[in-house]
């Protein structure tokens, strides 16, 4: 504890999906929270536990959930703010730290910390083999907060210096379109051979993956709980399994 | 269990570090096991447990490594293959694919599955606050298997398209310039208050933040156990906090 608060907060992920890859760090610090923050979903999957507080609500209200979880914290709460995934990763985190910028002065004394988790590209790439066994990217595809022009962009970059990449947020009701204009960007630098991966609920027991090639990629398949790996030139399919080697001299 | 085959091959990772960052997944799959295989370090993560065989290998002989586990699992064990941090981030799982398409065509009938772990940039990044907050990538400085000209690619078009940059393997006493050839090419693209973050061994008791900015990073101090972090323009620090926003249309 530090400073003139007795409340704390603690950013954590659930991981992808099941139970079994939450870290018990993070499950550890649910245990002692006293208040749950987070998008109503990511709260669903920790277990109840009586005298606890929950604050569910909507997605992309980020920044105000992150003032809201200060706040409780500020009035001596023990505020946990729930991600899924890693906290760190297109997630919480980074909403907590802005707050912690924008907001009242005295935040800055808060007892704040951020505990890893599982993001959803490793749970993806373990149920694949190892697409993510050299450099990689990750990139969101979600322009709600940044520019497409910034989203082609770096998929140009990444596919110009053949990183593997992978794409968080892939597609939305409100976007629909977009993960088709990525890929036909891709293709226009890429192989049309280079392995494709959809993995939708990678962490979870209704997991499912679909391997294809750049070329044949159906931008349909996605949803908002898919992530994509496009693959380097190196990337390879070896029976049901997707993997890019740790690096081949020329 | 699938094919002919009465053994298994898991490939996992024990976390950066510390217990409670490994999954219980991970936990429970070690814990099953009949044959252990992995660098020394790894293994000595490992709780011992009595019956179970340990095949302690030298680091960079990775695809030995996988042969000699495939030939386990073919003969009949269970034999979980121990990675730090997560198992498909520069770890063995790719190598552990490689082996499958090189060796004998049995293999591929084998039951083989990878399990996903916290990979030390998730770590370091919780500790800093959210420097992956925005679109990242990682690249390993090792060029034990790739060319330095590849490395340098990767970094100019990362710093180009404004990535947030995680180096693994910076350091190495094989390779004490590397880092240092590195941040002068990052010098000359980004900015020299771009904040960089070097975090030694972040996921165990003894973890040391260092941060500073690309006009004053020090190479020397990364070593081996070392993970650096270098921003992305919006990338800012906050007290003692480093996050990369959400991101913000121009």
């Amino acid at each position: 504890m530090s400073g003139p608060f007795s409340g704390s907060l603690v950013v954590v992920g659930t991981g992808p999906g099941k139970a079994e890859l939450m870290t018990p760090a993070t499950a550890a610090t649910l245990a002692r929270a006293t208040d749950l923050v987070g998008y109503g979903p990511y709260l669903e999957r920790v277990p109840e536990r009586s005298g606890q507080c929950r604050h569910a609500s909507d997605n992309r209200v980020e920044l105000d959930r992150a003032r809201h979880a200060l706040s409780l914290a500020a009035s001596g709460r023990q505020v946990v703010v729930v991600s899924g995934g890693d906290p760190g990763v297109f997630a919480m985190a980074a909403a907590v730290c802005e707050q912690i910028e924008r907001g009242e002065a005295a935040w800055r004394q808060l007892d704040v910390a951020v505990v890893p988790g599982v993001t959803a590209m490793l749970a993806v790439a373990a149920r694949a083999g190892a697409p993510l066994g050299h450099d990689f990217c990750a990139i969101s595809l979600s322009d709600n907060l940044k520019s497409w022009a910034t989203i082609e962009r770096r998929l140009k970059a990444a596919a110009e210096a053949d990183f593997v990449i992978a794409l968080y947020n892939p597609a939305s009701k409100a976007r629909p379109h977009q993960l088709g204009e990525a890929f036909a960007l891709l293709r226009s630098i890429k192989a049309g051979e280079t392995p494709v991966l959809f993995v939708r609920a990678a962490g979870s027991a209704e997991a499912k993956v679909v391997a294809t090639t750049l070329a044949e990629a159906d931008a349909s398949v996605a949803d908002m709980r898919t992530l994509v790996i496009v693959g380097a030139s190196t990337t390879r399919r070896v029976g049901r399994w997707v993997y890019t080697p740790r690096g081949a001299k020329p």
